[in-house]
């Protein structure tokens, strides 16, 4: 279609990119049912702080998933959020079912953001190297976010 | 433990309540997804009022599947809101991949809020059978919710 | 039409919850137009309150009317609030024309609100009763507010 | 009454005057009634936009009748705003019952808008010169608002 | 000096417009104290909505004052606000000391707030003829709401 | 007097309604104490997060009582939300003076509010019985937000 | 314990100071009760003006006791606002049941707050007196809303 | 097309009434280019009091643009605010390039705002000769804020 | 009159603290008008920083004025805030006519605002000398802010 | 000057950044106009949403000219957005007059955004290798919204 | 300079006052930094409440350094707000570097504030007695805060 | 500690990450209490913009410090922004004390801040070269903010 060369992305970047895109997207929506189901299942004294922070966090992994699968869209690729998909490719282990106490939580999420956080650092890089640093620019915003909750939670054990 | 006594529910009615309950988070949330796959991957004359509509179909939602769960640890059972667990129970057909156009998303999204639409009337009358009003208050305003959803795509094929 | 089998409410429930709700469409439609009506020709040294209560109560009249209009689309019926529906089927007495003292105002108003509360109680019931408790929850909170308005308006007089 | 002298409009003004208010208020009170039922009774592909405006335009047509409603008691007359002499005075053709697709809803209502616009602009220049500036102001601002809802609908069909 | 040049009202022009302008600014921040004056001595039943709409209405007289007296400006004459002023050219009668009851606040003021409602008009008028719609119309804004208090005040003694 | 009639509730039902709307308010204005003398008097590591939340629970008690004493006196009963009223018929142990230590505070207050909570459920059942679906409907929500809370302190010990 | 030292005002005044603030807090929670004791059983024509202030009033009472039991605990003091202590040392006459007329509610309540008022003058100049300027600083901050109280209430009968 | 006859204004007066409103647009559109041009390239003592206000002059700018553009659709024209037409109708002296002085500015933007205003007073009297007080009307609106805005930079030169 | 008892100040403290308020009033709305007639009147390069605070400046005047005459009201004085009274009270020089530069208003502003700040000063003491430290406290509020005004002048031309 | 050396970015990299900022906001200020253009002129079924959302993009045009023109400012250079060098510039087709039909807009729209989506994609990188990664950082933030737009144009033709 | 008469407070007893609001200023900017310091290297359970709060702490600080600085200005001395001034003058020991557990961040920062307000305490008395009652009030207001602080970190150990 | 492990930025990066991290908080702080230096002692006609504007920059030193120095606890180190350290490293020259004239701050804070903002632009390099793009970002976002500032202080001497 005529549409289709509507693209401001050059053609031969958008692969590299969108599977950069992809994986985080899948990811952030991973994050965000594990924060919610900590923020609901908790238990322990730390209750009232770890709720309403993890429900902070959880509105951020949301944030972030929209305007990257929305970039996905941009460089003319579809996104891909079901809920099979996110199970298939997030890659990181199952999330432990039943009530959870303050300090299994801690230890859990910090995990799990911690690897992500990883990850999309490694993607700043990619990104930036696959020549679009309109993606990268978005990943490094959402680097200090996952770096700030990582921080924030590591130093409630230390 | 001591605390276990402290549940305002009845305990003979918990098993059967939270069934509902554990249902309708689960649905939701795959109707959040969906939701959102569709404001993503949605192409064609009607993509501007749809792409808004979704969204905030998709936060109604959240909203409800929130305050669900919450019902469920206020009787005393936890919540399952795993990716794992909304592919397995969510009990709908595999959301399609790819691109989109407005009639098909219309289409799909219509006959799957329908179904769920369906099962919540459907436990708006067991919960009440079952004895806790309180839960089936809010599925009520969950319905008016839901009811309204259908309404206005199905008019758009009209 | 296909998209007339996407309708949550049981087909056979469907007539009866559409009588309640379009007759109380209608008596909401006759009370805003009463309330405004009294808003502008009021005088006498209540004034001020009264003027500016009328419109908090107008404004409830509206609210709802619309919340229900919207439910009987819902349940796949068309609404009818067009004036002339309005003047044959309220079923209340014709207003007066003219000014209007204050005590006149109260006289008159707190008359019709409560003609239309006994209604509306009483549909809280048969909507109930014919299976359609998400309607019914809705009367419900519209019925909390018309009892309030009669107290507010029967106390200036006790 | 001596309170009756305290009326700043010369006392020669005030019929021809409230002749042109009292039948704006009416036929807004019409047109807000004609947008609400097309709101509500819509279908089609055009309907989430169309809804929205509709709504809108509602608004338009009751905060001008409030305030031209108010004018009317200002020069010592009462308004007359009840259903019935709405449907007897608003001088507009009965307004169609049941579901309307939303082609039929922007001739009908264009026709209408239209309708009344007209007869907004030959009153800003009656109550012009029949002396009373500050009514023919107030109507101007109503006539801008006309003249755009009527642009935007027409332009759906050109 | 050059500056003196840029007038955009035609200098001919000048005079009568501020005279007009100059005697409403005055009679404003008059009535501006007589609320005021009101607003604190007033005894009696009707205390607290009387209390509050005089508030209000001392504010709108603040809000033309300063409108109008900044149209003198533009049109190059400076403004006289002077309290010295307002006493020598406001041609009230001098406001009652002490405390008010109710009727009697109601009584000065709604004579009052008549006179200068009466003088307003004519000056609408007056500005028209001598060329400049522009103060023309911002004395129509400020009649309507003057009327408005007129009836407002006056219906309490009908 | 005439005024008396004017009681949309059917006058068989009204005793019993009221019963339990009288005990309703009551305890939640013991509650609403209880709640302010935990935040004052706490001391803890759980200080800040707990002082917070025992101030948003009070409001929570707050807005019932007003919502449902209004209840009371739309069907025509006076309310009774006096100290000495409360002190006499709230039916809960006496609250501790002095300081309280956070755990104190959990385990005291938990028990208070389960104990509101529980006896709101059965009024909820009685007052559907009794024939008032709407008051049985405002208890439902309430009942939702105090299930809430007796979870958000019970886990703090799980 | 330590922490028992960290207290910065001088211990001997503490115990003067306290007498105050506690004396203090039980009586603004008891005029709370009578403000909304009022404003719900309250009949007559004054009925609007009259319910809006007494919940405004009352929200005045909350906002100085909970701003006056935690100066107690600044200085080292438990607060003690519990139900019962409020009836037994508020010293204020029992307040009556059932409806009140306007002309009732405004004697009491004008009674009532200007007692209040009187004692909270007295502890103005106590408390400068034994050494707290800043506990006199608060007082005198509500001192100027009590006696506004009276003021506003009190021109309703002169 | 039959659309075509819905326009409110009556045809005979339309191209009258188009050639003001156009050449207003155009004129507006080049001030906000000259006020942002000023509001960046400023230099001097008057740096951020002029940097500020040149701002909102702009907002203004555009407001008005926007509202008589959309004037020129209602009644049946299209508007032309291109930037080649811009610059080929606008009819006021190019604008200097590079840094300007704030005695510059004020000089610059006070002529060219003057003018307009000037141009601007015409447009009221020939409209309203022309049958369109609502047009009239917007431009008395418009006129008032560019005598402001010349009366405001005059001044800092008197 | 029954009434008259409830004042809360001892009856021999009102006379000379009602004449502190009395002053101050008067003081306040000269001032007021004073900074309205620089803030139209005004002329030369800092023209929109003085404009722009001198109307702060006013407002804090009217704040302050309605504050300390409530106060009056409060201890059963009427206050005198009529136009003829400050005129004849105010004890300060007549103001300037005609059109002002900023080097004169900063001048004369200075000095008047410094005359009022020090006479306020005088009465912080005299009112906590005669035993009312209420009013004695909201004059020393006021007192900060025509400190703070006099030094932002005074810098002007230092 | 001696304040010419108060420039933060090495001398010797600022034409090159200043050609790169200064194409950019002519470039915006041209599709600011084209937008404005089509938001009056549009006409077709998909008027409303479209109307709405090219009023979004000319604000976004709006809010990065100004912050790029900044830049210019920030590194010694003055920006230039005269009207005749936008149009001698711009370096985009003449924009056509006259109304304009929904697919025309989004067809002419889309080509012209793409267009400076591309170039400003070529510049992101030019200011990188120059050497001013601030400038560089703007303008991936520009770029995401242009790619964002350019997506929800192209797909309504997809 | 003539402007230097312009100063409300007495000559004589500015030296007094301006020590001890000198000292203040110092004192809140060093608690500032403090409460930063935690703010940022916590570690332990209690993060999420402490490092909120601490956030908030850090705010009154700095409300009421800039507060009491424009009192000096007022009084006509300088402010000296200078890092180096604060180092030098604060009079607290040295604030360890590096993490901090929450005990330690609780042991510390009590202490700290504790000093300060007991020096403020004896300030409040020096400036009444060297009679400036203006900046006394204002040391009230921020002792309430203080106390409130020490209080709220000192339960938490007991 | 177990917990050390969860820092998502490469531990070889992080010394020359934090090195740049702390230099800028120090500067930043320092050059916070610049501005409130020169906020409070300034003199002169350019007075109220400096005021105003100081604390406008001032606010944006304070939020970049926390934003920055809590990046430094993300990558695992310490912040140290106590006073002391400061004043040892922020490595501007010494503040002078006293009054300042508004040329005298004009110029040092131009100064000061240019040097600064030449330091921050070496750092964007530096931590990009370093490999941390996420610290990079967010010292391109306070260029910006800097470069601005420098520039509309520089443009008062041009
Ligand atoms: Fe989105
Ligand atoms: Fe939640
Ligand atoms: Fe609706
Ligand atoms: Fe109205
Ligand atoms: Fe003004
Ligand atoms: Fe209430
Ligand atoms: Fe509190
Ligand atoms: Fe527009
Ligand atoms: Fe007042
Ligand atoms: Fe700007
Ligand atoms: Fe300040
Ligand atoms: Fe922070
Ligand atoms: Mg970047
Ligand atoms: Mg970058
Ligand atoms: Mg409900
Ligand atoms: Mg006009
Ligand atoms: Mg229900
Ligand atoms: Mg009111
Ligand atoms: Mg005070
Ligand atoms: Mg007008
Ligand atoms: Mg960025
Ligand atoms: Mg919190
Ligand atoms: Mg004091
Ligand atoms: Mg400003």
């Amino acid at each position: 279609e005529r549409a289709d060369g509507w693209i401001p992305l050059e053609p031969e970047k958008r692969q590299a990119i969108n599977t950069d895109l992809q994986a985080t997207v899948v990811e952030l929506i991973e994050l965000f049912h594990d924060a919610k189901q900590s923020h609901w299942n908790l238990r322990g004294p730390l209750y009232f702080p770890l709720h309403e922070n993890l429900q902070e966090y959880a509105e951020t992994y949301l944030k972030y998933s929209d305007l990257l699968a929305e970039r996905q869209l941009q460089i003319g690729q579809p996104a891909d959020g079901r809920t099979e998909t996110v199970v298939n490719t997030a890659n990181l282990p199952k999330f432990p079912g039943g009530f959870l106490s303050d300090r299994q939580v801690l230890d859990i999420m910090t995990e799990r953001i911690y690897t992500v956080a990883k990850r999309v650092r490694a993607r700043i890089e990619s990104t930036g190297k696959n020549g679009d640093e309109v993606t990268s620019n978005k990943l490094q915003d959402l680097s200090y976010e996952l770096d700030k909750q990582v921080w924030q939670f590591r130093v409630h054990m230390q």
